[in-house]
C-alpha cells in the first residue's frame, strides 16, 4: 500500500476539475501525455464519496444515483488516432484500506437477482496488504483492477457511466489486476482515457451489482499501437485464475436454461441456498460473497435449447475448519 | 491408459445391450448395484462408430444424427428415491489413443457461431498421456471428463439426449475430471444413470459444437445421498483451472453485447480473429482451437444494458518459440 511507482510521468487527482460521471468526446482533456508516459490516477470511490467505513444499510437507501462512477480524467494521448489501439498497462493499484459492497435497492437496484433481494445491504470490508477481511474469518484474497477503464465514445453527447461499451467503459475484467495490459479501441483524437470505480476483489458476474469497491489509485502505463485493429476490448494477464493462483478445492452449483441469463441466475441462486444452508451466511451475505469471491464460467453454449452456466466457490476463502 | 481402477465393482461393457440414444425412465437397466460401487462405463466416441482416427472432412458431411450420443447404461442404484441425490465420484478415464473434435454443418449445425461456418472440418487429435496434439505444435493438455452424465428424467416419454436438463446429461462440465464430484437431483427411483460423450479436453463453452470427442472409458463411485435436496447439478471438483494447473499467461478478447449470447459470440469471433491473424490458424483450425482449449467466464452480468464476456487463451499450448 505504501510503495509508490517510482517511475510516474503524470499524476491526475481527483477533484471537481478531473472528475467526470458521464462519457462525453468534448470532455476537456486534464492532460496531454506522450506515448507511453506513466499515469497515476487517483480514484474516488463508485458512489463519489456518499459511503464511508461507518456506512450502515439504511444509508445505502439513501444514496443518490448521480454522482455515481466518478471518473478521473480525461487523459489525452497525444498522436493516438481513431482507429488506433490504446495499450493500457496496469502498474500498480493502491487501496486506502478499506470497501464495500452494497446491494442496492429499488429503482438504482441492479444485480442479477435484484427482484429477490429489494431491502439495501452493505458489508464494509477492512482491506489489508492480502487479503478483504468478510465475516465468520471468511477472507477474499486482495486482486485490485479498476473497474472501469474506457476511452471517450465516437458519437457526440453525454453517456451513462453504468453500460460498458467497445470502447470499454465498466467492464468489470477482475484479471485486469496489476501486471496486465488492456488494449482498447481508439475512437477519437487522442483517445481520451478515463479510469475509475477500484475493486479491491471480485467475483466473475458481479452478481450483486458491486464489487468489493474502493477508493484507490490506479498507476498505468499508456501507449499507442498502430499496428493494430480491434473491434472491442482485448487484454493480457496471468490472472489470478483462482483465489491461490493454482488448482484448489471449489464446489461448484450448476444453472440449466433456455438462456444463459436463466441459466447463470440459476446458478447464483444455487450457491446462494448453498451459502445460506450450509456455510451459516444470511441470504444477502451469500448474495455479497458471490458477487466478491464466485466466479461464472459459461460449461457449454451449444446443447441446443438448453445452455449451461456454473457459479465457482473456491474452499480456500473459508477459515480451515470450515473447509469441506 | 493401461492401469485399470483396482476395485471396481461392475463392468458395463458398450455393446447393443447397453447403448442407448435417448432418454427414457422406461428403459430396462443394465445392471442393479448397491449405493457405494464402483462402475466402470466403457463409452463409445459421441458419432457411435461412424469416425475412426483416418475420417476427413467429408466424413463430416455424412454423418448420420440420429446415433449421435451413445450413451452406456442406465445403472440402477439400490434404494435411490426421488428428491435424493446421486453422488458421482470420477475415479478414473481412459482414452483410447485418439480423438476428434468437428464443425458440424447445415441441419446438424450446433456450433455458437454456425452460421460463419457452414462447412464441415475435422481435426483428429491423437491423444498421448498428458496431451491432446495439434497444428503446428499446440498441444492441450489431457484433462479427460465424460460431457454427459445424467439420470433418467422424471417425466414419460423419449428425450433427445443433445439438450442437458435438471437431472443432468450433456453437461459437458470440463472440470468433471479424475477426482471430482457430481451431484445430481434422482428424479425416478433407483436413479437410473448412464455416462458417455467422452471428451479428452474441452473449453469453457464447447463453442464449435464438439469437445475433444473421444472414446473412452469413465470408472466411478455411485452413491446416493438423502441429507440433501438439489434443484440442479453441483460439484466439487480441483479444476483444473487452467490447462497448466496455476495462473499463467492468458490473451483474452471480450464481447460487450445486450445479450449474454451476444457478447459471447463477440468474445470467440474476436478470439478466432486473433487466432487466425496472429497465430498462424486458418479459421476452421481457430474455431476448433476455441471450442477444446478456449474458457468462456462471465466478467459482468449487472450493467444493464450491456454484458460483458470474455474468451480466455492460456499461451502454454503454443510451443515457447510462439508465445507472446
Amino acid at each position: 500500500m505504501t510503495t509508490e511507482y517510482d517511475a510516474v510521468d503524470h499524476r491526475v487527482t481527483a477533484d471537481d476539475t478531473t472528475v467526470h460521471s458521464t462519457w462525453n468526446n468534448e470532455l476537456e482533456p486534464v492532460c496531454t501525455i506522450e506515448p507511453g508516459d506513466v499515469v497515476r490516477f487517483e480514484c474516488r470511490d463508485a458512489t463519489n464519496g456518499q459511503l464511508d467505513p461507518d456506512s450502515v444499510a439504511a444509508d445505502v437507501a439513501e444514496l443518490d444515483i448521480d454522482p455515481v462512477h466518478p471518473l478521473t480524467g480525461p487523459v489525452a494521448i497525444d498522436g493516438a488516432d481513431p482507429g488506433d489501439v490504446l495499450e493500457i498497462e496496469l502498474l500498480e493499484l493502491e487501496h486506502r484500506g478499506w470497501g464495500y459492497t452494497l446491494v442496492l435497492p429499488g429503482e438504482i437496484g441492479h444485480g442479477l437477482l435484484a427482484d429477490s433481494f429489494p431491502e439495501p445491504a452493505v458489508h464494509v470490508w477492512e482491506l489489508d496488504d492480502d487479503v478483504c477481511h468478510f465475516v465468520n474469518g471468511i477472507e477474499v484474497p486482495l486482486n485490485p483492477f479498476p473497474g472501469i477503464v474506457g476511452v471517450a465514445p465516437a458519437a457526440a453527447g453525454t453517456y451513462d457511466t453504468f453500460p460498458p461499451r467497445s470502447v470499454g467503459g465498466n467492464i468489470d475484467i477482475k484479471h485486469l489486476t496489476a501486471g496486465s495490459k488492456l488494449f482498447l479501441p481508439v475512437a477519437v483524437e487522442d483517445a481520451l482515457c478515463s479510469v475509475g470505480d477500484g475493486h479491491a476483489a471480485q467475483g466473475d458476474g458481479e452478481v450483486c451489482g458491486t464489487g468489493i469497491e474502493a477508493p484507490m489509485s490506479v498507476t498505468c502505463r499508456l501507449d499507442v499501437r498502430s499496428d493494430r485493429r480491434i473491434e472491442q476490448p482485448q487484454f493480457e494477464t496471468d490472472g489470478p485464475f483462482t483465489p491461490t493462483g493454482r488448482d484448489e478445492p471449489t464446489f461448484g452449483t450448476t444453472g440449466i436454461d433456455e438462456t444463459l441469463r436463466g441459466a447463470t441466475e440459476n446458478a447464483v441462486r444455487g450457491m446462494i441456498d448453498h451459502l445460506h444452508e450450509e456455510r451459516e451466511l444470511t441470504r444477502e451475505q451469500a448474495y455479497i460473497l458471490c458477487s466478491a469471491a464466485v466466479d461464472l464460467k459459461i460449461n457449454e453454449v451449444v446443447n441446443a435449447p438448453n445452455w449451461v452456466v456454473s457459479a465457482y466457490l473456491p474452499e480456500s476463502i473459508f477459515p480451515e475448519e470450515r473447509r469441506r
